[in-house]
């Protein structure tokens, strides 16, 4: 049961002129169901994308990087679910190329112009075929307003699809920003991957798009943590198609710079935090804050710590105001000359710890009273500088265990 | 349900001359229960321990560092069950300090002399009035043959006594090497900790205990791990009474002192390996065993990525070979030039990976065999180099999540 999330209404995602979704059933792993979608980006959009960090990452990733380094105008972006096209050596690189070639071939486009994302079982061979065969009626269904059954076509075992958008108003003009994302984690047995994708018609200097995929990713999805596994395929792509009409943003801190910036963080952190709240298993979401750090990085520490803590999650599954577990994490987070006295910790505006100790007018009812809530905010001061830092993350409960101890089907 | 594991047989606990233990029950927590332990140590003994790196560790944590660095010669253990003291401040330090002047008192001892542990509750003040009550019964009960009973006093939610013992002949004298440990991790809400002790009669110089004991460490209790959270409490002590009468040990890397070093290796192994089997939840014992790394520290990076990985932890429960799952780990442990096309994997017997990919002889069904036993070994070449490391873990099964999600009772 996803908390407290719903799923996006059509008329609410804005079409990002310049951009077309196309959507079909390709039969990659399952017949009957949207697995391949295709975007199509007018001339003169820009692109930029993160990526995983996973040594481990999969072919189509490679393949990502290489066509984006190229230099090519990117022209579209070819996904499927159903396969992951990841541990599969030479022959997924060589699969993944050819999925590009004959997107390219259909489109006009240079292979390097397409870039391929797979999700999906990991170490199993891409039928890619199956996505061959299905490009015609993908490329058939191209449309400026299939935002809502995209975000449809790139679930694996997301239960709701995942869609955000805003529009801001840029030298008189109105400027959209949509983008869809996909699950957390490497959800289910092998189905692998986080996957987001951004678009907006703003005005920007293509050497911008680079610092802003990577600014709005540490904003967002490098934020979030289901069960700390990072996996082969994570994404995360921006998309600038440059028809907004108005003057050029040349830097993303000049006011029409940060309003944009704003606009993308905003989708992103939406998205983001659609994957928490869709979480598997989740029942709760956690929104862990620490401040009073010295440094940022430390601060990230203390609350990756709590956040991957399986006592923690646990807790919170349980609605256990376990004050000693978190403590615990932040003990163990690495920060070597942390002064435990100086700890100050929140739930919500209940204060639990004083000094490192219990709050003398903490009482087990008011901890119990925020456990409970769908939504809880964790706050630890740490008492040692003013950085602060935010991660988003879900409770541990018996349906995690379920979903990702089902035998592969 | 333990893994492959028994409680250990009275006869088969070796006294350790020079050393006795006292049980008895102090009602520290519950009643009726076995909660309080205390080990007599004869003069001349030498005594070194190893320490959470938790930053929030408990106060009996920071008495025992205390007391090891006045370089007064230790002559008594004080253990209770029921309450960690962790989380406590000042008070708690107050109150761990009290339970070693009163046992110092009656024994005779200064207050230096006393090495004070606490396992249970964090963030509850520590009923240290009740540990002195108990005090006469524990010390009435000192006796040479009582491991098997002290095994039983320091259990929290361990489901079985962990006990091992082994004699050695050194210099024409039999030489023993008796231990006790209790259940890793945060087992239950806030009961904390893992604690081991070992005692041998060994005539070893004093300087030699504290490199041994940190050896056997790091062949022991460092490498395992049921969920990846540190204790608060956790300790690890080594005694040598010397009485065995054989010439002194003057370097461990000596005849005599390598066979006591085998001994002392092999029963701290036995107490963390039990401390796995008998993890919360736990169905499978599973060794991950890195090799072919640069240097230790990146295998042990490997090896823990993939222990701690609930992914792969939710596999093992599952029996399902996985393999997607381990490689991930590998590729996220953080080796930053890790060359997947290097990577060869073994579940047991059986070649599941070569060259970064699915081996092509593997046949799910082999793994699948594998994955179906109580004991499995993970073996990951990484290709890089000579360097090995192993960590011992166990699965993550419903049980664990119904463990630590039941609210304190």
């Amino acid at each position: 049961m996803p908390v407290l999330l719903t799923a996006p209404h059509p008329a609410d995602l804005h079409p990002v002129p310049g951009l077309r979704l196309g959507v079909a059933e390709a039969g990659v792993r399952k017949a009957n169901r949207k697995d391949l979608v295709v975007l199509e980006l007018a001339e003169g959009s820009a692109v930029a994308g993160v990526f995983t960090r996973n040594r481990y990452c999969a072919a189509p990733v490679q393949v990502c990087r290489e066509h984006l380094a190229s230099g090519s105008a990117i022209r579209a972006v070819l996904i499927n679910t159903g396969n992951a096209n990841a541990g599969t050596g030479a022959d997924g690189l060589a699969r993944a190329r050819r999925s590009c070639d004959a997107l390219a071939a259909r489109m006009g486009l240079t292979p390097q112009q397409v870039l391929p994302f797979s999700t999906g079982v990991i170490m199993e061979t891409l039928p890619v075929e199956r996505i061959e065969a299905g490009l015609p009626a993908a490329l058939a269904d191209l449309s400026a307003s299939n935002w809502s059954r995209a975000a449809e076509g790139i679930m694996t075992t997301d239960t709701l699809p995942k869609a955000a958008s805003r529009q801001v108003q840029i030298g008189g003009r109105t400027v959209t920003v949509t983008g869809i994302s996909k699950g957390a984690g490497m959800i289910r047995p092998n189905m692998a991957t986080m996957l987001g994708f951004i678009a907006t018609d703003a005005v920007l200097a293509p050497s911008l798009l680079q610092p802003l995929v990577k600014q709005a990713a540490d904003a967002s999805f490098n934020r979030i943590t289901i069960d700390g596994d990072t996996s082969t395929n994570d994404s995360f792509v921006l998309i600038a198609t440059r028809q907004a009409g108005h003057a050029e943003i040349t830097a993303l801190d000049s006011a029409d710079g940060q309003i944009l910036r704003d606009a993308v963080f905003a989708v992103a952190r939406q998205l983001a935090q659609a994957i928490v709240r869709d979480g598997e298993g989740a029942t709760k979401f956690i929104t862990v804050q620490i401040d009073g750090g010295r440094t940022e990085a430390e601060c990230r520490l203390a609350a990756y710590a709590i956040a991957h803590s399986p006592l923690v999650k646990t807790a919170f599954f349980a609605s256990d105001p376990n004050l000693g577990r978190i403590l615990a994490a932040v003990g163990y987070a690495g920060i070597d000359d942390l002064d435990q006295q100086l700890i100050e910790m929140h739930l919500d505006d209940v204060h639990v710890v004083t000094q490192g100790g219990r709050h003398p007018a903490y009482r087990e009812e008011d901890g119990q009273r925020v456990m409970k809530q769908a939504e809880i905010t964790v706050r630890v001061h740490l008492g040692r500088g003013a950085a602060s830092s935010t991660v988003w993350t879900c409770d541990l409960s018996h349906d995690y265990v379920s979903i990702n101890a089902d035998y592969r089907s």
